[in-house]
């Protein structure tokens, strides 16, 4: 009897395979009384340093098959796992209480997760997340317990869990494991982003996957639409493995676009760029075929470590980006911290508005020697590629006089030095506050370009935080009056002959792209999985047809409107599986 | 040696007389045992009687020179005093722990105290206030001690203290309390709210005056320009004699405007109204000639209490002040809570960016009773007078829609069961979004009218949170990007037959008041006791000079040229004090 199960969509394509349950194993403690304590921590040291031993394989598998960012994660644990504040006070427990180390390390790392976790601060709560995954593994050495090894994998599964922590995903074994499906988490969890790396469809956030699926259950994954199947009749087995090779012939379709240029049917070119955290994202640009890099996050430079980043891991950072796009255009934003991304080791306080607050320029500005820090290596590395700067939340004219004075200052101190530096490096700005936007024609005068952010852009203009699930409904991407502030920016942009870009989710959504495309949009950038379909959009829409409706589209009253018409308009020759 | 120290303006004029130190007496508790624990039940219980009726005094006196908000602070103390909650467990320690009653009561106000303080609700944290100041009184009256009561001074004083409590302001005599200054505080402090509510005036926040003034000292309090002189020469009292007899011929010249309208040197007339908060206003708003109200705050119904206020207490509010206006203009703001407006009882979830999220009519279109209550109540109030409904926080064309078909619902009801309900209100709406000062020319083919808010729509045009020390460098009315929102409004207002409002502070800003009257503004809202100054102003401007300059304003860079043109072109013929 097939069963279906509801979830997110957060990684595309279809799985049609056995169910692999990843249970935790039970890791029972219980408080024993020692004698011998400097044998009993002897036995804790072992432990550790076999825990140590298998995060370092690890790593290295993850380095491999994940890039430098996810193999951070590893390295983080190798951290905890050597970090005197947990270890010590575990030896301490063991030798003055004369208890089993079992006991002495689920005290300690229950207490430390318990503080972690009380903490308002993402960064903090993620360590909790960090110590109970370092835990189980040394608390699986004492107990000689072995955890589920999903590495060991040797047929064709989809891995049913509760939740994958790290160390999981990165174990899983790319040549068997066809997809997975969670119980818990949502399109920007851990697991999500791993599966979206590894191309490996999955389905979370499903809440009842544990519950309903038995191991060795065939199960289909619709990672297309969120939905899990379970003991499919054959005739759904038929209709899922056509519903793949339909998304499989799409995408080898797709794919012949990777070289190709973004042409309109009617002749018009645009620049299709991808957005990157780190120069780990390289391999997927390239792969997906992105013209350039429309948006460089810098900020993941400076998070998940103790302290800022120096200027040559800056500089060599940037000049690894540069210098893989062989002289296509790479857009940096300068660091946005604050808001949602906070920096521990900056201490800032705490704000009750941290979306309206002190964070990205406004910070930059006042912390200047870690701006100037950042800038340094920007104009350093400038000269391995096609470099362009932009600042984000500007808000007004004088913070852009003021950030781009500081670059000028920083460029001629390093002249002076005898430094080279590119004499060719636009300078722009992210368009996200509504302000910007509203008086783009006195921007214009004095940027290079424009890459409008629509994620706070439609946050700031409907006064609607867009992680806030009560009021979810007015992130409205067609809103008239968004759509009339990005043809505010497009055109104050054209009339000082500059360019505009966009660097929010919504430059790659098939509804947004024809609008886009008909208000003159130069530059589209997002995920570079999402180039090719969106290349392949592209070549079929006639600019000129769509600039015929702008106004039109402009004096729609609400959003659900615009969405209507563009989709009956503009969308009808659908691809086949949308 | 004249000194001078700075501080808030926290209420506006001049005063010159000797400091009276409003300290307070050391309350030291000790724990002492008792064997009859009955006795000290009683003598407690005497102490709390001795408190309550001096509450009731001091309530009653604020109730005549206050008005009925301000004595609801007493009523609330005296709810303090009968709550069995704290009660209780004082009288329970007394009788199980044999404890004296100063220390059982100071052990559980302190308990009580330091819970509410933790809570990050700023209502609960006020009850902290509520609970330390009634604690005080009553320990005063078991240890045999004086509270000094400022209504026994009897020559012309300042007040110096490191703050006033509401009890301590309520009683202060007005014949001879000619000014005050606190060492804490801001300008929406308690104390400040009180100061010019009293029309004494005040300067907060100065940090030093309880270390640096001592009891008799001669001191001017400069209301005007947040300054406090101690010992001044005589020169400088001879020179502030002056200011004052300026102020004062200054206020006597602009109260002599009350009955006039408003009318601009080259006879534009534009309508002055008052905010206000309660029907307790009222008399400010007809002293100062007020020609409407122009914003309602109905929240206030709803706060400091423990339950929803019902349909019956609001119509009575909404008659009152409908009735006082004997036919002007009342433009009532439907509920706006959430923000940093809570309601305790409403029990809503904590939200990462309150200004953002979940509030106003967004909550009032999901908590559709509360919001139909209050709705019944304005309708059945509606035949009292000149009522405008208005809805805030609009962001799109759907929810005023469905806010207006609300009303039209209620109506209809109201009709059928035969409750007579005018057949002249109009609906208008708050715009404080940007995107609905974007698309205001599709909302004003629906809309009576339009009510700029000011202080939102500056918050959210440029990202920043108004209360956030850190980016209040970007609270700028003046910004090219507001004026352009705000022409944008106007216009559409205007094409439609409709008229458009403001009713954020800008409204009564000496520097906006020109560029609104010359953008056409029909309507300015603002704090009563700012109406007569706003008055005289407009008087001696031209609005066909301003407008023939608004392009070149709305082209500025920065506020700061918008401000200093303004000042310069428009504001010469400067007020003598300003």
């Amino acid at each position: 009897m097939s069963t279906t199960i509801k979830g997110i969509a957060a990684s595309p394509g279809i799985s049609i395979a056995k169910a692999f349950r990843l249970e935790n194993p039970e890791l029972t403690v219980e408080r024993k009384s020692v004698t011998d304590t400097e044998a009993e921590v002897l036995r804790f040291e072992k432990a550790v340093t076999q825990s140590e031993a298998e995060l370092e394989v690890i790593k290295e598998n993850a380095r491999r098959d994940l890039g430098e960012d996810k193999a951070d994660i590893f390295a983080a644990h190798l951290l905890v796992l050597n970090d005197p504040e947990l270890i010590n006070p575990i030896k301490g427990k063991i030798t003055s209480e004369q208890v089993n180390a079992e006991f002495a390390l689920n005290e300690v790392a229950t207490m430390f997760v318990s503080m972690f976790e009380a903490m308002e601060n993402e960064y903090m709560k993620e360590r909790a997340a960090d110590i109970r995954d370092v835990t189980k593994r040394v608390l699986a050495h004492l107990l000689g317990v072995t955890i589920v090894n999903p590495s060991t994998i040797s047929e064709e599964v989809v891995i049913i869990a509760e939740d994958l922590t790290p160390s999981d995903t990165a174990q899983l074994n790319r040549q068997y494991v066809k997809g997975f499906t969670t119980d818990i988490g949502g399109r920007t969890s851990h697991s999500a982003i791993m599966a979206r790396s590894l191309e490996i469809p999955a389905v979370v956030g499903t809440k009842t996957v544990m519950a309903d699926i038995e191991n060795g259950a065939l199960v289909i994954v619709d990672g297309l639409d969120g939905q899990i199947i379970v003991n499919p009749t054959e005739d759904v087995v038929k209709q899922y493995e056509a519903k793949k090779t339909a998304y499989e012939a799409q995408k080898a379709e797709w794919a012949k676009l990777v070289n190709e240029k973004t042409v309109s049917a009617d002749g018009y070119h645009v620049e299709l760029a991808a957005n990157i955290g780190s120069p780990d994202d390289m391999k997927g640009v390239l792969e997906n075929g992105g013209e350039g890099v429309g948006l460089y996050r810098t900020e993941f430079l400076y998070m998940g470590r103790d302290t800022l980043p120096t200027e040559e891991e800056q500089f060599d950072a940037y000049k690894t980006v540069l210098e893989r796009m062989e002289g296509k255009s790479v857009v940096v934003r300068t660091l946005d911290i604050g808001g949602d991304k906070e920096l521990p080791y900056l201490d800032l306080p705490k704000e009750m508005n941290p979306f309206l607050g002190f964070r990205a320029i406004r910070l930059c500005l006042e912390m200047q020697d870690m701006f100037r820090t950042q800038l340094r290596a920007l104009l350093r590395a400038s000269v391995y590629g096609n470099l362009k700067i932009m600042f984000p939340m500007i808000a007004t004219l004088a913070e852009f006089r003021q950030a781009k004075a500081i670059l000028i200052e920083e460029k001629e101190r390093l002249q002076i030095e005898g430094v080279a530096v590119s004499s060719n490096i636009e300078v722009g700005m992210m368009v996200e506050i509504p302000s910007s936007a509203v008086i783009a024609d006195l921007f214009a005068k004095e940027v290079d370009f424009f890459s409008i952010g629509t994620n706070d852009l439609i946050q700031y203009t409907l006064a609607a935080d867009r992680m806030n699930e009560r009021v979810s409904y007015l992130y409205q991407p067609y809103n008239p009056a968004i759509l009339r502030l990005i043809k505010n920016v497009i055109d104050a942009a054209h009339k000082e002959g500059k360019w505009a870009g966009m660097c929010g989710e919504m430059a790659g959504d098939e509804v947004a792209i024809p609008i886009l495309l008909g208000l003159g949009l130069d530059e589209f950038s997002m995920s570079a999985t999402s180039i090719l379909q969106a290349r392949s959009n592209i070549l079929r829409l006639s600019k000129a047809e769509i600039k015929e409706r702008v106004e039109q589209i402009l004096n729609m009253e609400t959003a659900e409107e615009v969405e209507r018409f563009i989709k009956a308009t503009f969308l009808e020759q659908k691809d086949v599986l949308v």
